[in-house]
Formats: structure tokens, sequence, C-alpha cells
């Protein structure tokens, strides 16, 4: 079962107070076009990873005001009742675009788009940003996590310091798409399939008087999963002998100890010696203090005797920098049918967005199927699959390229059309394969940690001139 | 309304595997103590602020296993049927002490404990960390912004990039706390009385065709609190003379500028001249760009004109150190009524817990009413209110401090006797009173955001003897 808490009001009060502005002004069916982007990669990385479509999709589609949310807004002495009449019968009508979750996603890529009555588009604004950051910035916080673990499992063990239930829940399910094997969280195995995982903690260990009859206990209790954790006193001297008494004694079906603490490396190596002296090659060793992909990346270069790995506070939290920064713009309004491209300038180059209403394109190399390049061109814009077809830097429009032999995908996918849902979430196994798949599209010079290649995000002949027209013309008046 | 969806099930695995394996070794009611403490104050700062009591007593009191909470374990075929038995008639029985909300806490301070059946003690681990670990992390960070606006008011923005809906709901409940005004979330308005705040998007201002026109049209419908969003374009040269234009014509009660982008303290410099320039002298000044304590103690430091501060994602993620590192630790275990301390040994003495059941005491002195040092003491002892009373430090005890002129206060509340809620959580405004209250308790050196004095968290002599008789004992093993 999943708790679907009605989120309407987790909204920005100013939203609501646009909301009944645009009532007041006789706008409120004006049709108005917002694209969801952001501007750089968490870590200096060279991709991020979408995530949180699925959340997103639940919120609009059970968007509704009740009385209790009318009786609050009315308290508040600042909206008339007009507008709490149009809240009442409020009915979502907007059409949605959204890029899958699981896709690797590149700076300035309309990664949602809004169409609809300003007053809806508008009002949807918080959530949509508050899901896809949060979710994206956790699938790309792990999934450099698990590239670094080359192969070994990785799971998630964050809940404790996550911010709050659903960074805890949701923050396992962006993870898991990204690359974990599971998480210790509970509830999201429940709620969304993420497969649960966990032994002991150090208390189990505390409760008996040493830790053989600890160990012994559990491995009667468990033969099918005895991961012994050795570190509660210490883990060379007490901790692996009384794991690797019990292991030859009782013979569980699957054994592996696992360290939180100490020096991960030595440790590691030396309990690896005993484990092996003692015949127990099969026995696993799992590692579990403090990691992310730095560490991880240093232990495996220093000789560690690593099986898998359960990450934590630096995962669930993206510690190193903890914001995925995506907004959310307005970037064209629809009069009598026609698209009006809108423009938000800056002196930051960098800050001036992308007007009118876009598609996003991938485009392939047909033999090695990398990704080549993304293109935005306006709706309606087509990229033909031909040989010598131009792309250029959109801030530097003397550098072009020319691509051969490729194919060309939309990158995104309706999720609601004039309101009504038209789009099936994929079950989660799926998103993960998914993003697998996707990410093996990506250049090894992408993937670096440090100073990874910029993946190519150019803009279609006819959007830049759009877009240069409207500077242009900023600049004139 | 407050949605209390039932997160039982949002626990770490192992809390249910232990569970399982205490029931089928015969422990499920052997009695443990549960100490959640801290070891860090994050940005090396020289206080943290308690929060998240209340959602800890809605958890506990809710605490409950449903048929399909049962099923689902029972799929897991890892537990046995007289465990799902124990759970499908669970009853929480535990008693539970916690420092309230808005207390300022140190390191080691046995923040919450838990003692009861060590099934269920060990059970509620997971959600009480993650509970005060995120909002004592954000109301700690929160404070520390707070006291760098220096008396402005500081609202809190933050919910497009928290992590998750929960991060945006309790952290703006947090930082309420611990001083902020306001928010931008308006259900936490709703569900939680934080006061939601907010006027207008750039959106707004671009769904015009010119500032002055979208200024107008948003000076008619709120002139009661008409704060307008002037860096759409360019702030001086077209927001500002806009903004004062209107405000001419139109003379709203409450008239303000927000500035979210640019030359901080240029900016408001040159403004605040135009608007004094108009007359318009009343009109505020607010800053909302990606602040936190440094940058608004550095551009105030500057001379910048500000009058208000909106904080969004360095607040809501305490982007700087985004991990509060609460643990939860055994302490004791209780037989035939006799209480039996026990400890966690490790080659960091930092590490070493605080073994027995404790009491929590604040000692203030008498005419300043400031906080001296905060003493934990084995549960029953007390601190004789008299001078000459002599304080020392755990870690080294050769550093002594007599006390003369001194109270003492019981730092902690009871929330639970029995399993039954014996604790009315006060109203929102009462704990952020009190929080501001106890702030006025603590000494200037303490609160510096840079190398702070470490305040006194000190052991009594009998609890010291405890602590160094387990180390000697396991010493000697």
């Amino acid at each position: 079962m999943v708790n679907k808490e009605n989120l309407t009001m987790l909204t920005d009060f100013y939203e609501i107070t646009m909301a009944n502005g645009y009532l007041l002004s006789g706008m409120k069916d004006d049709i108005a076009y917002f694209d969801m982007f952001f501007r750089r990669i968490p870590d200096r990385g060279g991709y991020a990873i979408m995530a949180g479509v699925e959340q997103v999709v639940d919120y609009l589609d059970n968007l509704e005001f009740t009385d209790e949310d009318i009786e609050y807004l009315r308290s508040k002495n600042s909206f008339c009742e007009e507008f709490l009449d149009y809240l009442k019968n409020f009915k979502f009508e907007c059409d949605v675009w959204s890029v899958p979750e699981g896709t690797p996603i590149f700076p300035h890529e309309p990664l949602v788009t809004v169409r609809g009555p300003v007053i809806q588009a508008q009002f949807v604004e918080t959530m949509i940003l508050l899901v896809i950051n949060h979710q994206s910035l956790v699938a790309t916080k792990s999934n450099r996590i698990v590239r670094a673990a080359q192969g070994r499992p990785v799971m998630e063990f964050g809940s404790r310091r996550a911010h709050g239930t659903a960074a805890a829940i949701f923050g396992a399910r962006a993870s898991y798409i990204a690359g974990c094997c599971g998480t210790a969280c509970t509830i999201s195995d429940r709620d969304y399939d993420i497969p649960a995982l966990g032994t002991m903690a150090h208390s189990w260990v505390q409760m008996f008087p040493d830790e053989y009859t600890a160990f012994k206990k559990y491995a009667e209790i468990y033969p099918q999963n005895c991961i012994l954790l050795v570190d509660t006193y210490n883990v060379l001297k007490t901790g692996v002998p009384a794991a690797i008494k019990v292991f030859k004694e009782l013979k569980p079906a699957k054994m592996g100890i696992r360290i939180d603490s100490g020096d991960i490396a030595y440790l590691t190596k030396r309990a690896r010696r005993m484990l092996d002296e003692a015949g127990l090659e099969d026995c696993s060793i799992t590692i579990s203090n403090s990691l992310d992909e730095y560490i991880i990346r240093d232990v495996i270069f220093e000789g560690a005797k690593i099986d898998a790995f359960g990450v934590g506070e630096r995962l669930i939290t993206a510690m190193s920098e903890p914001v995925f920064g995506g907004v959310y713009k307005l970037s064209a309004l629809e009069k009598n049918g026609k698209i009006i491209p809108k423009i938000k300038i800056s002196e930051n180059v960098e800050k001036i967005t992308n007007p009118g209403f876009k598609t996003l394109y991938r485009l392939y190399d047909k033999e090695s199927h990398k990704a080549l390049a993304d293109v935005m061109t306006l709706d309606g814009e087509t990229i033909p699959e031909v040989d010598g077809y131009e792309i250029f830097d959109p801030n530097a429009i003397w550098k072009k390229k020319k691509l051969d032999n490729f194919y060309v995908k939309n990158l995104r996918v309706q999720l609601f059309k004039h309101g009504k849902r038209v789009y099936d979430c994929p079950p989660i196994e799926e998103v993960k394969k998914y993003c697998a798949d996707q990410m093996e599209t990506l250049w090894e010079e992408t993937l670096r940690f440090e100073n990874p290649q910029t993946y190519y995000v150019d803009l279609s002949r006819k959007l830049w001139n759009v877009k240069n027209q409207l500077i242009e013309e900023h600049n004139a008046k």
C-alpha cells in the first residue's frame, strides 16, 4: 500500500498569490509554457540522472483542494471568493512532457514542460521542482558511487541521516534506479519494491555475553543470510575469529562479515586472509562507514578486499553537494493558437533561458550506439537522419561539428494531455534497467569523476535564431 | 489537518531482523536502555538546537503493524509466525525521555533515552534518529543564519530544493523554531502554524507587457502586502523605477522590493538611495539569492541596505554540512530491577559511549542566568546547589573547576511512561519563544561562528567511575 497523501498545498505561498492575481487580472485561462531545467551538474560531474517522474505524475493526478484547504486560504484574508470557488472546482487541464526516469540528463535541457492555463501551470512549480530536484540529486550521486564500486554491489543504508521521511523513502527509490542493489529502508520495499536488506547492529552483539554467542544465535536463526557485524569490540582479535568459529560450526548457506569502522584497507586485507586460511573463501566482506565515491575508489585502489558496500549519509544527503538546482521558467505564451516565445535575460550568458515550446532529441551513433549530442528544437521540427548534419555550440556558433551515421530519438514522453494522465509509469525494475542501458550510451570521457568532457547540448538553427532575435529585441529596448 | 501517515515500517530492515531474533532467543522482554546522542556540531559550531520531538512523539504514539505490514513481512520468508503474531498485537511499552525542542544541545548528551523491552526499544531507532537528526540539523543551521541577520527577519524559502516533501514541511517547522519568521511552504502553515509568506515570481512580471503594468496590477490586488520583485530585467534601470512609480501612484499600505540576483551590496545601496529620494523611506528591501550565514554577515559588514532575507537551498539542506550525525546506542540492561551499564569501546576516546541510565542537568549562574555547564549523572543522583561544586573534564580529569552561586535544572522531560504518552507537546509559538530564551543563556564565546569555545559537558564523579571501571574491565579481558 502506498500512502497517497494529498500534497496539493505543498506549494510556495507565492504560487497561490499569483494564481489569485491571474484570476483577478482576467488571465486565468491564458495559456503558458513552463520548462524545468538545471544549470549545473553536482560535484562537477559530466552527467546527471533523471528521477522522480512517477511521484510528479502521482502529484499532478491527485491535485485537489479540500474544503479544509479552502477554509485555510480564506482565513488568510488575501484571496477573493471567486478564486476560492475556482479552487473548489479545480480540474487539472495541462499538458505535461518529461524525460523518463533513469535517463542521463544535462544542463539546460527541458526536463519537464508544462503547458496550460497560467494559473495552473504556475501552481505546480514547487512540487515539480522539489520532487525532481530531490530524486535526481540522489540518483546522480548514487550512480557515481555505484560506478566507483566497479561492479561490487552497493546498498543504500542512509535512512537515519535522511532529511525527513520522504527523503529516506524516495532516496532509496532514486538510489535503486541509479544502480544500488537494495536499501535498509523497509517501507521502500513494501511500497516501492526496492529490496530491503539488513542483518544486525552493534547492540545485537552487546546484548549477548560475547561475540561468539551473539553470532551463533544469529546463524542459527538466519542460516540463509548470515552477515555478522565484527567490529563491536576488536575486528581482528575477537570479531573475525568468533565469526570463523560460528561459520565452521554451523555452515550457514550464505556467510559474510561486515566492518563498520576503522582502517578499511588494512582490516579487510587481514580479515580476508584469516577467512581464506580457515577455508571460508565464500565468506563475503561488506564495508559500511561514511563512504562515498572517492573513498570507495581509493580503498579499491589500495587493494582492499571488499565484496559489497553499504553507503549511508553521504549518499542519502548527496553530502558533497546536497542541492540539485533545477528551476522552472516561463518559456512561452500561446495566443489564438500561436506560440509566443518568452525569454528571461541575464548578464550571465549561462542564465539566459531557452525560449519557446521545444522538443529534445538525442542523437546516437549507429554503430557504437553512443550518444553523440542532444539537440533542442522548436516543437514540430525534426532532425533528419542524414550524413553531414551540422551541430554547433550555441554560445560559440563558430564551433561546428558534422555528424554522420546517426539516428535520432525524441527524448521526452507525454505524461498528461489536457489534464488527463496518458503515461503509465514503468515498473521500477524496468526503470533501473533502462538507466543501466542508457549509461552504456555515454562515453568514458563523460563519466570521469574529475574534469569530465562536456556533453553537447545544442540548439537547432531555428531555435537559436528565435533566441537570438529575442535577445536583440531586448537589447534594443 | 495533519496527515498522520503510519510510518511504523519506516525502519531499517535490521531492526526487524534483530527483533525476530530477540524473540526467538527468548529475550523479547529483556529490558534495555538506548541513548540517542551526537558527537560533532555541524559547521564546527559551538551549539546545536534540538528539534523534532513532536514528530517523534507522534510516531511512537501511532506505532502499529497493519495486516498489510504483516503480510509483507511474511512474504520475506525470514520471520517466524510467533514474531508476526507479536507484531499484530504490538503494544508500545517503553519509557521515553527527551530534551525538549528548542533547547541548545551539545555533543555526547543523552538527547533521547528509550527504556523498554529490547525488541521495542531497538525497533524505534531508525525513526528517532531520522526525525531528530533532520530537524535538529535544520534548526541549528537556521539559528546560525538568523543570528547572522542581526535582528532582521529571515524567511525560509527552500521547499523547491528540499530533500522530498517531509524535508520541506518539517524543515520549515525546524527553521521557525530556531528563529525564522516564516516560510514559503503553504502546507506547513496549514498543518503546523508556521506563517506562510510570498508574493511573486519572475514569471508574474513576464506575463505582463512590462514591469510597470505587472507591478501596478499586483499593487491593486495586494495593497496590504506589496513586495515587488524588481530583478526580472534590470534592477536599477527598470525594476526599481517601475516599483517607485507604482508605489507613488497607488500608495500600498505595505511596500517593499525584493532582489533575487546580482551584487547584493551594490544593488541594495543604490536601490535604497533611489527609494529614499522618492520619499519611500518605508519601502523595505528583501534579498533572496543563495544566502547563508557567511554571505549575510559579509553583506551586512559591507553596508548593504537590507531589511529582510529570504533563504532557500543553503538553509533547507544545511548545505555547508548536511548531516547531523546522531546515533542510538545501547547504554544499559535491566535485570531483576537492577540496571547493568553497558559500554561500546572504541580506539577513538571520543567514540566511547557513556554507560548507564543517566540524568542530564544544566547549571545556570544565579545572577546572569547564563548556562555554566551540563552534567550527566547516573539516574537518581542530584546535583547540590551549593557553592564550591566541582566539575571536571571527563577526558582530562585534572582539569577542574569550582562553581558558585548556581542553580540546577533537569534538562529532560518524560514523553512516554510504559508506552503511554505523558507529555503534551507545547504549541509552536511556545517552542520558538523557549528556544529564543534558551539562546540567551549561552555565552557569546559559544555562539561565535569561528572557533567557538567548547561548552562544558561533564560527568558526575559516580558516572565517571562507572565508565572508567567498564573500560578497565574491558582492557583486562
